[in-house]
């Protein structure tokens, strides 16, 4: 006997845990698609050179590589974004720009599981690469907002920035080569305090009077009006600080022409994602509900996706949807759906002599677009019920010879434990329309 | 500079073929789901001991396999029997008894891709595990052939057999201990012709009018009611080939109280299908139009899942779509779409200072359910339109200045070239309105 188990860092996804993934998953499609983003998809494995020296020097010792059965040296993708730069390049000329393309696909890091993470996860990203038009950074925000909405979420925030706007704040305060120190150390924000960030700054070298300048501008998030205004001054020296602020400005404007409500776009210039890559807007998103889970949708600008396999330069701006995050905090929040099953109508096999009577019937429900369980055996009731109610089925249909004689079923109502009677007289059409509307009954008493 | 480029045997989807995809995949889910299998998922890495040893030979040489970060032997999954086999012994308790699942998924294999074969690819896997119910055969039956019409498949056939029907000729021909030479032999049919497989046989050491006769029988495909009446006579006389011919016979007396047409059913004692593990139904499906393209569909009875990971016995019946030759052929057959996005209305970005008449023209349609691509940047008129048809968008919107201030927009059919005007006086309701019936003009038109 082999023992059956799984990797450390890897899990299986049972039925009620992945039912809630595809529906994620199905919503962020319509939503990326109802913006004209494409589907596109790569390999899970590349040439090793394609994937190592793109991340960080960790993402390089994460990396699952080996070597193929060719010799070459091969990784398994540790993001979506390298295989998209190296896809963009070598496809340029049939996809014209610019391209606005979502994939959303598996990804591997060898990571220590010890801090909670997983070695594969889902990634579902979205980018608009080859424009360096306000419309594609705006569109991003309006995106990550239809999906927050589509998946059912009504209380989250967008937080923005603009990369260009710290730059702004670094140059006034005589900082601008440190750049990179200061926006890690101000990345720390939510998990140091005020204080502590201040130290660290100080600890880099940072004068102690710039650093509290540099807090106290990165603790402005709030209202996008009132905290523009107040930033505004300490940036009005630098070119790239108006510049960085006159995006933000159009970020909040088209925002609201666009008809987003207010508050959900908080400008907050302590965002700054740690990835050296992102030169101007930043975005972060948050569930009101649970401030300390992180954002689960994040993303920004960047110059060049493919300056590493193409001299054409590739600007964009892209963001992604943590889906294991979102739904860790949907379940926190007792939103996702505990049912293992798609089918709402369960028919109990309780006489196989009437094999073909449940097979009329379950035709006739699934052609109304009615999914349905025709459990496969001819159980005890009892048997068939209790699984019927455990795997979340909302109906169940039973009838046997006497019921067929007399041309009825048993309509029973699986949470509630009640049950009708309907009268059929054999006629399909009729017992569809008792079904589905006893389901809209039961539908309507959940919360969903 | 990193040349761009994949790996031999590996493919990048561009967007029309990963929408085309996505459609089969969408439809797949959706069948599964009516007959109330659920999703499952399983990591693409696995310890090389659950993997080894599973498929064949060559499906061990095949494997991709390597030492992860911890010094275990792991191996990407090269199909989705195994990873079910080891996730139902696993989570069996959780799961409960009979369990339907379906599993859409990628799996790799290094194989000779001088054969014309891809390394990664997906495989569409739906079973009922722990039962040995007729019904669940013919439920597996009854899913193929609602999916081939979802899909929009009319012209298919599905030929099944019972590997019984085969065993009792085998025994009744004293050849009982010959099976899986026979079993492979016969498999070639359709490769070699007739006379070829005789020889074949006879090579192995089967006397040649065992041979004929096999052959004969193996030949009798065709309408179900005649083919099991000529063989029925030379199994009578073995157990098993009884119990395969009633098998037989139940399949296609429920496909035609489920409603299934006459002459999708066909019984053809030649389908084997080389797998050892099938020991009752099996089952292939072609396309009427295709007869060369090897079956898109196939599966299976089987006694015994997870032996190898629990002595709870799971017998099961399976199968699993294959969605690469599907494409293959609905491209041989030009039957799918070239588009290359899933939004069929292209809103011109005309001028930069109307960028919130755009978006709330853009937001109104989306809540409409009509997915829009907006432009990212004001480029010419041409240019964009010329890209727009390229993409296969349906309808451009175009508006400037002139337009919003007499509040009318231009309604372009992109494939016709023609132009009509929409008064909609600023109530995006009535713009909405007349893009919605237009579309539907544009569809009626197309063959899709």
């Amino acid at each position: 006997m082999i023992e059956p188990r799984t990797l450390k860092g890897f899990r299986d996804h049972l039925p009620a845990q992945a039912l809630a993934r595809e529906r994620i998953l199905d919503v962020a499609r319509q939503v990326y698609r109802s913006y004209g983003f494409v589907p596109i998809d790569t390999p899970a494995l590349e040439y090793l050179e394609i994937l190592t020296g793109k991340g960080s020097e960790e993402t390089d010792k994460q990396l699952y590589r080996f070597k193929d059965h060719g010799g070459r040296d091969v990784g398994m993708r540790f993001d979506l974004t390298v295989p998209f730069a190296r896809f963009a390049a070598q496809h340029l000329h049939e996809l014209g720009l610019p391209f606005k393309r979502y994939h959303m696909a598996t990804v591997w890091r060898g990571e220590n599981t010890q801090r909670g993470r997983y070695r594969e996860f889902m990634q579902c990203d979205f980018d608009t690469i080859g424009t360096t038009s306000p419309a594609a950074d705006l569109e991003m925000v309006l995106v990550v907002h239809d999906l927050l909405r589509a998946i059912g979420i009504e209380k989250f925030t967008i937080r923005v920035n603009d990369r260009r706007l710290l730059a702004g704040l670094l140059e006034s305060l005589g900082l601008a080569d440190r750049s990179t120190d200061v926006l890690r150390s101000l990345d720390k924000l939510g998990k140091l305090d005020a204080a502590g960030v201040v130290r660290e700054l100080v600890a880099h070298g940072v004068a102690a009077d710039a650093a509290e300048k540099l807090l106290a501008a990165a603790s402005l998030a709030g209202c996008p009006a009132s905290a523009l205004e107040q930033i505004a001054p300490s940036v009005a020296a630098s070119e790239r600080g108006r510049a960085g602020l006159e995006a933000i400005r159009a970020i909040v404007a088209g925002s609201r022409e666009a008809g987003i409500a207010d508050g959900r776009i908080v400008v907050d210039p302590s965002i700054a994602r740690g990835l050296d890559y992102y030169t101007g807007l930043v975005l972060e998103t948050f569930l009101d509900e649970l401030p300390t889970l992180g954002s689960v949708c994040s993303g920004g600008r960047y110059d060049n996706l493919a300056g590493l396999y193409t001299r054409e330069p590739l600007p964009g701006v892209g963001a992604s949807l943590g889906l294991d995050r979102l739904l860790a905090g949907l379940e926190e929040l007792g939103r996702l759906s505990t049912r293992e099953t798609p089918a709402e109508i369960f028919l109990v096999h309780f006489d196989a002599a009437h094999l073909g009577d449940y097979l009329r019937i379950a035709s006739a429900l699934r052609a109304a677009g009615l999914p349905v369980e025709f459990f496969p055996e001819p159980r005890k009731l009892g048997q068939q019920l209790k699984l019927a109610a455990k795997r979340g089925h909302r109906i169940a249909i039973v009838a046997g010879s006497e019921e067929f004689s007399k041309g009825t079923v048993q309509l029973k109502d699986l949470a509630a434990q009640t049950a009708t009677s309907v009268d059929w007289h054999g006629d399909v059409a009729v017992l569809v329309d008792a079904v589905r509307s006893k389901l809209e009954v039961i539908r309507g008493g959940y919360s969903r």
